[in-house]
């Protein structure tokens, strides 16, 4: 048997490993247009960050290591371009040029997701760079290395945006933030957001929301962005508005996507056809909240869904329990996290949610060094069930959030996850973890 | 209605502030033997090794506070001795030696736990210092403030043990911890276990396990240590060999004990006599893992168990859901977690026990300032079912053990807990948690 994937990254090459461990008899072939598999792709903000990094240290593992110590048969600088279902053939271009195809028995998509370019005059001029693989990244530092970056515009205000303001400021470099929307990261409450907009702010970031950009132009210093009523001189500018699944091939291949545009998958990682499989950025997942499908290009799902579509094109039985769509990141001295749903989320999935929001401590009292921790949570009035919770403060926050994704897969209520028996130590949080009070307040409030 | 607490600390004020709120027309008088009371008692020895602190930032709340802002009746220097069951009456002495009784309607027994004292000749001598309250720690402080403590044996090797260890070093003390057996926490997996002492021995603290003491002499200089093949000179003795419940008034008033000492209550807080409740250290629960009673001393426990006694005094009916055995503890650079069960705690409880150690990293791959994480996870081989972790780490392990607390209050599996949904950044942890992936080595050990 034959099984086929396309794309190296994480789901892929996690699809690939899987299988290979379980049935050493198949045929593996994974097709990557790149020649990066098995990178930390959430790690080149911070990478960038560093002076003293190198790029080359976020290659978890080479293609050689793939075939030589897996047996993996893993064709790089392999573009693949279309899906034959009736014939069951794969087909594409080599880097050179050449054409390609290749028959399959089982087939894996693990395309991934691009950056989304936004529709911007000069979006393709010089001094423009995306991040999204290991080769923008490595475009990025050699430009920062030159010492001709000073200022940097970036557009959008989302994880990735935020990330990359800070890792250009540690690079001495000032960043102007523009987005159109008024409103950093909209999902979150406005009282988090606020907090992320101080240390923003005090770390010298220029903020500039609720203004699109015209034009990007190419002046004799560089470039400046222009919007509708002030204009940004720079030597860098980073599009950072978002991405989108990379579904083209399973689309016309008449796969099924989702409303995200997303191949859609069940829980055992297959699409419509029972012959392919769909795994990581480019496929769908289902929230273990709303029981709804989502999309949420995150690492850890990534290399999950992939090892789970491996297992099952090798016969076993795996079901995907779901996502909660948490997720964290750092910016400055902050730590940000969630899981999943706010409250207008909640009101269209047909809750009837209730917000509680506090302001509690990241030590015991009267230890030294206490921090903030902000928490807003929600809850279901009519049953009482956690639906999502988000956080800020300066520390304390990235791995308590795990605690509440835990929660929502069991499908806690405000009132059992209060009884929670956490850890408690005077360095690390007050008697009563956050968590632990904003879930007494959210009682309260719906008594 | 009249409501009498005995104790004024955690469990006993927690009890007092709930039913206040709740019936603002109850009598409620609560009886503390100290002047302290709403402190934080887990914060003394981090207190104590800091030379800036004062003890009294660890007070919450002041007596007066809770007379004045909360209309409590709280009568300190009071000392309950006995509790006439038939009559409804619980009787004392004053500070300054005047008898009182009080009738009630509705008891608390709140009297916290106390110190085990060795039998060893010399342990009252002066130099040797117990650590529970608020007073002992005022006088180590004040002690260490006369400059005349060089070298200090601490007998013992728990969590106070070590936590003082730790302080004293911090204030430039030798210290030398003695303890009858040779392993250091026997209930922590011997791998961890050897990572604690590797930080001990980095930080100059000497151990000297498998010896017993003998006698504290009182010498010219100070004290002796006299161990059964060797002596330690020294200014400071401080027993921590464990705590042990205050029942004592409890058993005298004929309420059930369990098995550890400590009084039996229901998960409403409530002992055999329907008019009596305990809570706090002097009482125990319900373990989540294997439904049986357990006695575990700590701080949240006993808030919430005052809490909950409090409400179901009032007439509501709370119902504790057990807890998790979950404790933190830091020491020097290291952050020491557990949740649950260890597999020999597994196999008296009919388990039929799987474990797996394995070493993680802090962050992601290629960030920098990765340390290592060691993880001891047990499972159930039968049922697959989650039975307890425990964690070292300088990074990363005091709140990762939450979500492992959490997924015991819902007796997860391996496999369901593999799939949790836990946020990723690369500052934060591997893509993988390890938690997770210590459930997915314990999942394929178990196939």
């Amino acid at each position: 048997m034959r099984f086929v994937i396309i794309g190296g990254d994480a789901a892929g090459m996690s699809a690939a490993s899987r299988a290979g461990r379980l049935r050493r008899d198949m045929e593996i072939i994974v097709f990557e247009q790149t020649h990066d598999v098995s990178y930390s792709a959430c790690g080149m903000p911070y990478n960038i960050g560093d002076p003293e990094a190198s790029m080359e240290s976020l290659v978890v593992r080479r293609a050689e290591d793939f075939r030589e110590k897996q047996g993996i048969d893993l064709r790089t600088g392999h573009r693949v371009d279309m899906i034959d279902r009736g014939k069951h053939i794969i087909s594409g271009e080599k880097e050179n040029g050449e054409p390609f195809e290749c028959g399959y028995d089982k087939l894996l998509i693990a395309t991934g997701a691009s950056s989304i370019v936004p529709e911007v005059p000069g979006i393709t001029n010089d001094g423009v760079y995306f991040l999204k693989d290991l080769r923008d990244g490595r475009m990025i530092r050699n430009y920062l290395e030159t010492g001709s970056v000073k200022k940097a515009v970036i557009l959008g205000m989302g994880y990735i945006a935020l990330e990359m303001a800070d890792a250009l400021r540690k690079r001495g470099v000032h960043v102007t933030m523009v987005k159109p929307r008024k409103r950093l990261l909209p999902w979150l409450n406005e009282e988090l957001s606020h907090v992320i907009v101080d240390e923003l702010e005090k770390n010298g970031v220029e903020l500039y929301p609720g203004h699109s950009v015209d034009t990007i132009e190419k002046t004799g210093s560089g470039l400046t962005v222009v919007c509708d009523d002030r204009s940004f001189e720079c030597q860098l500018v980073i599009p950072a508005v978002g991405v989108k699944p990379n579904s083209g091939i399973a689309a016309a291949a008449g796969l099924d996507l989702d409303d995200f545009g997303a191949i859609s998958v069940d829980r055992r990682g297959r699409t419509n056809d029972p012959d392919i499989y769909a795994a990581g950025d480019c496929a769908d997942a289902f929230s273990v909240v709303t029981g709804s499908k989502v999309w949420v290009p995150l690492a850890l799902h990534a290399n999950r869904s992939g090892r789970v579509a491996g297992e099952n094109i090798c016969g076993m039985d795996t079901t995907l329990k779901g996502i909660a769509c948490s997720a964290v990141f750092k910016v400055f001295e902050l730590e940000v996290a969630r899981a999943g749903i706010n409250p207008a989320e909640a009101r269209a999935a047909g809750f009837d949610p209730l917000e509680v929001v506090i302001a509690s401590r990241s030590r015991a009292h009267g230890h030294p060094g206490n921090k903030t921790i902000h928490v807003a949570m929600t809850g279901d009035k009519k049953t009482g069930r956690l639906l999502g919770v988000q956080m800020a403060g300066a520390e304390g926050v990235a791995h308590r959030i795990h605690s509440f994704a835990v929660a929502l897969h069991n499908s806690m209520s405000a009132e059992d996850f209060w009884q929670a028996d956490l850890a408690y130590a005077p360095p690390f949080g007050p008697v009563w973890d956050p968590l632990l009070t904003a879930a007494g307040q959210l009682l309260r409030k719906s008594e």
